[in-house]
Order: C-alpha cells, then sequence, then structure tokens
C-alpha cells in the first residue's frame, strides 16, 4: 500500500517537476538533471499523507507545495555536494550536479531552483492568496538563516570536533527536520483545526529519527545502494548520531521518536491519518 | 535633491536590513557583512521612487520591498564573486565574503539572503495578501531560471567568445536588467493603472543602461573608487559592452536608453515622477 502510495506521488511531482522547470535553456538542464534523478520523494509523499488527514487542499495544489519542497531539497543537495561544502562526486546513484555541469551552473541551479519554489505557489490558482502566504512564510522560514541553511553551516563547522548528543540532534533538526516538519505543515494548508501543535510535534519527530537512520545507513550501507558516496562523512570528519551514541543507541532513539510521533497522531483520533503513520514507519525502517 | 533622497533611502533600508537578519549566529553576520557594506541602493530608491508616483503604497511597505530587493542583489553578488564564477576578492569596498567567512558559508549566506527576501515580504502585514502574491511573482521571476540567473550563466559562458551587440544586451538584460525593472515595477505595487507598460519599459531601459554604465566603469575607473576588482572582467575575458562596441558608441546608447525611459514617463505626464527621473539620468552619468 505504501509503494503504491509512493509511486504515485513520484509520478504526478515528477511530471510537474518537469513542466515548472521546463528544458529550454542549460541552466533548467541543469536543474532538470538533479531533481529529476532517482528520488524517494519522502518530502512530497508527506504533504500527499499530511493533506488526507482533511479534504481542503485540491490535489492540483498538493502537487505544487510538494513540486515546491522538492525543488527546495533538491537545491540544497545541490549546494552541499559542492567541493567547499560536503565534495561528493555522487548524488542519487549519479555524477553530483557539479560534476557534470561545473561548480558555476551547479550553484546558480540551486539558486534557481530556490526562486521557482516560490515561484510556482504564488503561480498557484488553485489556493487562496492567504495559503499561499501561509505556504511562502512555513517553506522560507524553514529553508534559511534559522532552518535548514543553519543546520548546514553548524553541520560543516562539527567536523572534526566533539559534540554532544544534543547539539547534533540540534543540527539534524535545523538541517533535515526543518524542511521535514514543513512537509507535514503544509499538508494542513487550508485546514484550520486545533490539531496544528500535534503535526508540527510529528514532523518535528520524524524528521530528526529520518537524519539519523541517514547517519546509520551511511555507516553500514553499500554506496551503489545508497546511490551517494558512503564514506562522505568519514571524510569530511562529520559528527554523526552514529560516532556520538553508538549505532543501538541510535537506532532505539529514532524507534522512540517515530512511536511518539504516532502515538500523538493516534492518541488525537486524526481522521485518515493511516498513510502518514505508515510514512513514520517507514522512515525508520527504510534500507536506502 | 538626489542625494538626500539616496541618503533617506539607504537610512532606512540599511536599519531595516539590520533588524531582518539579526546577529545572532554566524550565518547571519556573513548576511550582515555584505548587505551592511557601502552600497549605493539604487535598486531600493528605484522603488521608492517609482511608489512616489501614487499614494496607495505604505513606507513600510517600500521599506519592506526595497530591503528584499537588496538582500537578492546581494545575495547574487556574493555568489557571483565565488571563484567558481568570477572569483572576485573585492567588492564594495572591502573584501568579498568568501573571503572574510570562506566558500561555504558564502554559499549558505546567499541562500539564505534569498530565502529571506521572501519571507519577509510574506511577512509585512501592511501589504494585502493579493498584493504580496504579486511581489513575490515579480521578484522569483525576475532573479530566477529565466532571469538574473540566467544572465549570469550566459555572462560566464560569454567568456573568451565573441558575441553581438545583441547578444551583451540580452546577457546584461536578464542578469542586471530584470532585477532593475522588478523594483520599478514593485514600486508600482497596489497602483492599479494603465501605465503598467511605461513603467515596466523605463526599467527595462534604464537596467540596461545601468550595466553599460557599469562596464564603462570597470574599464576606465580605479579599484579603489570602484571598490571591487576593476581587472575582473579582463582576468575572466568577459565580454563587455564597451570591449563589443566601444566606449564611445556605449556612451551614447545608455544615454539613448535613458532619453527613452525619460521622454516615455514624460509623455505620458506621470505626476511626481521627477525623482524617478533624476534616478535615470543619475544611472548614465554616475562615477562609481
Amino acid at each position: 500500500m505504501l509503494n503504491h502510495f509512493l509511486s504515485q506521488v513520484r509520478d504526478q511531482v515528477s511530471k510537474n517537476i518537469e513542466f515548472v522547470i521546463g528544458d529550454s535553456n542549460h541552466i533548467e538542464k541543469a536543474m532538470n538533471y538533479s531533481t529529476l534523478s532517482e528520488s524517494k520523494m519522502i518530502r512530497a509523499a508527506l504533504i500527499f499523507a499530511s493533506a488526507d488527514t482533511h479534504n481542503f487542499l485540491k490535489n492540483e495544489s498538493k502537487v505544487t507545495l510538494a513540486t515546491s519542497v522538492e525543488l527546495i531539497h533538491t537545491y540544497s543537495l545541490i549546494h552541499d555536494d559542492l567541493p567547499a561544502m560536503d565534495n561528493d562526486d555522487f548524488r542519487r546513484g549519479k555524477k553530483s550536479n557539479h560534476i557534470v555541469f561545473g561548480e558555476a551552473d551547479a550553484i546558480l541551479a540551486g539558486d534557481a531552483l530556490q526562486a521557482l519554489a516560490y515561484e510556482i505557489i504564488a503561480d498557484d490558482n488553485n489556493l487562496s492568496d492567504e495559503s499561499k502566504i501561509r505556504a511562502i512564510k512555513l517553506l522560507s522560514n524553514a529553508c534559511g538563516k534559522n532552518g535548514m541553511v543553519l543546520g548546514q553551516h553548524l553541520d560543516i563547522k562539527s567536523e572534526s570536533k566533539d559534540i554532544s548528543q544534543m547539539e547534533i540532534e540540534n543540527i539534524h533538526s535545523l538541517k533535515t527536520g526543518k524542511l521535514i516538519e514543513c512537509a507535514v505543515m503544509l499538508g494542513q494548508l487550508e485546514n484550520i483545526s486545533s490539531n496544528e501543535k500535534i503535526f508540527k510535534s510529528f514532523g518535528r519527530n520524524i524528521g530528526l529519527a529520518f537524519q539519523i537512520i541517514d547517519d546509520y545507513l551511511e555507516a553500514t550501507s553499500s554506496s551503489k545502494k545508497l546511490g551517494k558516496d558512503i564514506n562522505s562523512d568519514e571524510k569530511n570528519k562529520k559528527s554523526t548520531y552514529i560516532n556520538i551514541v553508538g549505532i543501538d543507541k541510535s537506532l532505539e532513539r529514532s524507534e522512540e521518536l517515530a512511536k511518539s510521533a504516532i502515538d500523538e497522531i493516534n492518541d488525537e483520533k486524526i481522521s485518515n491519518s493511516e498513510m502518514l503513520i505508515e510514512l513514520a514507519r517507514y522512515i525508520t525502517k527504510r534500507e536506502k
């Protein structure tokens, strides 16, 4: 059931990504290269699953919001892979953007992906202006100087340093968690409910769990399976959840986070939340 | 009169830039470093001057929109100066962002500036949601894959190549003109008038004139006066307006563009357009 859901989301969102980027110049080609490569599109799926708990969002708008978050996520991957950042040559099963298009165009493609993420929300005629503004607030806040960008900065800064479990949780929550939390909240757009806090907490918990499992997979999987450099953290002497608290405690922590995310949703008897719960489970069980 | 106007704009916008960026982490410091350095803030001034032709925009919103455009402009300068792009060590009279903060944080500071530009528009309580969306559409369109980013890509691609006057005009219009045109149009926000085309054409003409003069100043001024590397174009074997059509014809062309911009505004008897016209004149006469 989950696989069917994920592939349905991926099909719709991929098609829209291709549509909104176009293919008429070199920058658009560079943007397409990274967005259209193999991706699980977990963030997109979270928007759809979160929106399924109510009936206010039209499917077209779910597609727009999911596309927007995937554009932001992809821009961050392109910039993170740059030589000045994590210097990774492989991503999503193929060469990184800057290896194929050169550093200058990779930086520019990332910049243009960010602009496009806001543009397509502003252009969505199915959303009210009020909802568009709420969405743009959520997104810009999640990915900016107090969110994803700060997380990436702290992540690089933590290289070769001894940091605590609390510090790595803060880095992971900013770098990865914020955008995942944002995806869950975007799915709640146009749903005026008293459950905002529950969804926020759900997003925060699974966001952190997601990055812990990312660290775990990087430490234990093969490069071929993950489709990216597996020695990247080691090469960059990154602080990871695994080398701070060990494999067993890392897996325990991610289980605990997913469980508390799921419990809150169940306790509040959120309707049609099956897929959201499936996704929370998947995030801790995934193998790539 | 113009100097007083420019310094009033700069004072208000600088104060707001400082306020919206903050100073609580390293990324915010890197963002501040480049935004608060010596800048003429022509784009901000154009928003104010354009808005002065009607009474619909509150001063607070002019400040927000001007801040937003200056944030976008600064992000583009930080990224353009990177070693992978134009590799310039000086900007606005001091060391470039990446020289002081390192490449990784310079890339991140630019990314965060872009996000913040959208966030502050979405957060402006003096603008209607409809106006916010119009502003975000204008801005994201001007700076994305069919605007500023494409212009920077074409500019880099043109290095060491023979290109025509038409081609360099296209590059300049995208790279520099689009954001300047956007600034003029942002000043027209909330002004439902039949003069949209006039303002668009005004912005397009002075945008191109601005970049022609930029090329001229780079070819003829001293580094100290300009506050940036003056040998940058030569070092990068850039195609400039000057080396394609020569100094005399370049100055003629920028005069012609400014004149036609001013004539259109005068012909339509646009009210309170004095400062807009002053700015169009200033753009072709400036010495830095």
